[in-house]
């Protein structure tokens, strides 16, 4: 038995829902809508390492206009060996930020085991290395948080929107799907951004869909020119590492940038997302 | 902090144990040896359909020299309306058939809560869709059964030890691996086998190295010369899918073979391990 | 011996010659400069198929803004039974077009043994499929023609400069680089448009970096957000297919758009580039 | 208008001709038959690089049991620094060393106008970068002298097989079909040999059908278990680079095996040639 895979057939699909789905992220007064017109920009470090840390940046990111905090708790990695993250007490440091900015958290989730952590996280993010883990997805499609579901990094887009339909068929209609980077012979760049897959999966589905340029190629200098190319490409939001200090990160500080460069960028976004409206 | 990831400070590299690691699955008169010199067959249904099924294939193949039956319980699909698998009940069918035939036997487990049902289980598999599930992989490094880790199709050869040395850096030296194919632009295969990867594993790590030319291709007439091949190349086990009456399997039919032609299939395979000794 | 083939000892390396390279295009009044500041749209057929049609639509390109004219007269078709071109025939009809509108031209080379026939053309383009055909690139490493080199679909970025080299090394300074994606396991489009390889290239290279949407994917629907992104990314000109009646087009219709889509197009280029400067 | 390329419509199609191809190579009492059940190895330097040199090879490969011998005059070099073969001299030492061994001569062309020079040489190469320089293959499918096409690496065996077609089907039937690796992500081997398109183009064409293992990974100890896998799979041949001192040698020593070497990898293929006939 071959398996049916149209991505036309699904409930992610724009023939299904031609509307695009906004999600509202967060409560009361500092509540944001994402999705269709709404553009967004996430910002954050890579990993969340103290708490002061975690406080400095997302008042920076905050101040440079950025409307969500990102951070990582939990952190898989390619090596047993590597800094595996500061896990349930990462995730009250980001809490803390939360409190003080205002702004909406998300976080990655490596296993459902932990969700009784995730209370004060507003988003649960899936890493690309868990995109096709099932029994994961099933388990968000229970809950009632939104789900940002990073595309695999040898995910087709069917795949990647069969992976976002075992959540929304599970019931939890508000994933934001997050395009990083495939794998090819290319070695320059850890990941090639795929920019094609941001006006396709519009055109396939009415899912929010946004860039990480910092994730796709895993260099600094980078991050600026894609992520203009991914707003000029349509992305309904952008998520960017920023760091005070790249050099001491403890984790992919090679492609972070810092919190000036950030603000420099975010004016041309704007700009940019203006224009291709 | 960049991730170090040399491949030859692991504890699955030739580096840390030159000699061949020879694993014992199952136990009594019926236990087997894998490793080294000791070439073996693992062979069986992609999923498991039925008591009668999984009874009738499973002697079918211990006839024709099988020395492990494989079977799919809990199936990892891409689209969640695909069927699932049996799931709990699959897996009593194959501890019975298991009983009837004496020989161990091996199934994919998606999630560690799903541990208490394997317990009949002798070789716990990781399908390639989660070979960076890392929890999971964490918490087979904490259980004494021999676990079958599959390459995910964009893991380089470094990714894919350093996801075995998850499990054996946790208590848990028995990990066999893998190969079954990776993604490339080539379209005429669902998968690219990737032969030059049995030599090199060989060459970097102790563990033992089978293929699996069944899902590397997704076609039938293509599974007795790849299964030549990675023996000429060096496998020290090959993973085959046999079914009785393809055309109606329930999953990945096309891609089976006739315990007919398993049997021929396996002479051939034994006349050739034999040459490259 | 290993080659060596580090980019930044090459003649066309930033190493080598920090400042932008500027190419002049054509003599007299038309002549137009590329590269640097100096960003520059070429636009026409993928093949020219009669002298009303190319007239036309180099008049329309013309109106609409664009600075070069580009049409097919000897075309690489993967099938020997695919339509060649119009070859000797067809690079007269482009003569009179830039006659007519003072437009430069560039169309396609395949054999050096066609170089007499050129006469009239402006700048000699090499298709990716004869990126690495050295005996062709040392050929034009002996004109005075500039040369728009198309990056092959599976060359590395050194690769590609490496290529360059060719023609720079053999005494011809004026080569234009031209990104058109990448052959990857995506199967959505007709290959990866490499967006990452613009910002890349720009770092380590003098000679100026352009992208051809059209080629990328094979979809006009993806021209227009592609050719936002690459001029967003900070590509120094633009080359995109024009037909007046793609349905009928004799090569590669399905990936061209219209001259009005295409002078909406420019309008939205013309701004980000000036946003990104 | 799209290309029509379904493969089995061509000339090279099995559907055009069930029965393999058999070509004859040289003439008189050294003429060497190959395809179908005719298995035969080609062996010799990566380069020519003396008179003595070239002899010495030849007769070590002649005796160790080799049918043909291979040695390049005009290499193909990524860059334009890297040694470029010794060229019309280089095909003279062939030449010699055929008169010497009686083994017919294979060696690579790279442009048309070099065909003068190839009088002595049994079979035109036409390496894997040139096997889309289309007017190259127009112009040999008019000559009487077999041609050996290595695929590129990026080519679908649709695209090779159109290679292929623009030979045959301008009236030279006596075409050699090389596989010998594509591009992947995959970093451990210069490209990854594609071990499943040996039986798929075996099923798709009745062109004999080869596999180069030493340009496949370029590296030494790889071509072993690498060509008796090729051999298992269904190759029709082998070709071999040999060295008798790969460390010195001018161009690709790293994949080179030693005349002791490729005389015990011989006696292993011929065994499994037999198995699987």
């Amino acid at each position: 038995m071959q398996e049916n895979t149209n991505p036309s057939n699904l409930m992610v699909s724009r023939e299904y829902k031609p509307k695009d789905t906004v999600i509202t992220i967060g409560e009361g007064t500092s509540a944001v809508k994402v999705g269709g017109d709404n553009f967004f920009i996430i910002a954050g470090p890579c990993t969340v390492e103290s708490p002061e840390m975690v406080c400095r940046i997302a008042e920076a990111v905050k101040h440079a206009g950025a409307t969500i905090l990102r951070g990582g708790a939990f952190k898989p990695r390619t090596s047993p060996y590597s800094f595996q993250g500061n896990e349930a007490e990462g995730l009250k440091w980001l809490a803390e930020a939360k409190k003080r900015t205002g702004l909406p958290v998300v976080s990655e989730i490596t296993s459902i085991s932990q969700l009784h952590l995730f209370n004060e996280i507003d988003i649960l993010q899936v890493g690309s290395r868990n995109m096709q883990n099932y029994e994961l997805l099933k388990a968000l499609g229970k809950i009632d948080k939104p789900v940002l579901l990073k595309r695999g990094v040898s995910a087709s887009l069917t795949d990647f929107l069969l992976s976002a339909e075992y959540i929304v068929s599970g019931g939890n209609p508000n994933v934001i799907l997050c395009e990083r980077g495939i794998r090819t012979f290319e070695r320059e760049t850890r990941n090639t951004p795929d920019i094609a897959a941001i006006p396709l999966l519009r055109q396939m589905t009415h899912l929010p869909v946004i860039s990480d340029p910092s994730h796709s190629t895993g260099l600094s200098e980078l991050v600026s020119p894609l992520a203009l190319a991914a707003t000029a490409a349509g992305a309904e939001g952008i998520m960017i590492e920023v760091h005070d200090n790249p050099k001491a990160a403890l984790c992919d500080g090679r492609q972070s940038i810092t919190p000036p460069e950030f603000e420099l960028l975010i004016g041309k976004i704007r700009k940019i997302a203006e224009t291709v409206k």
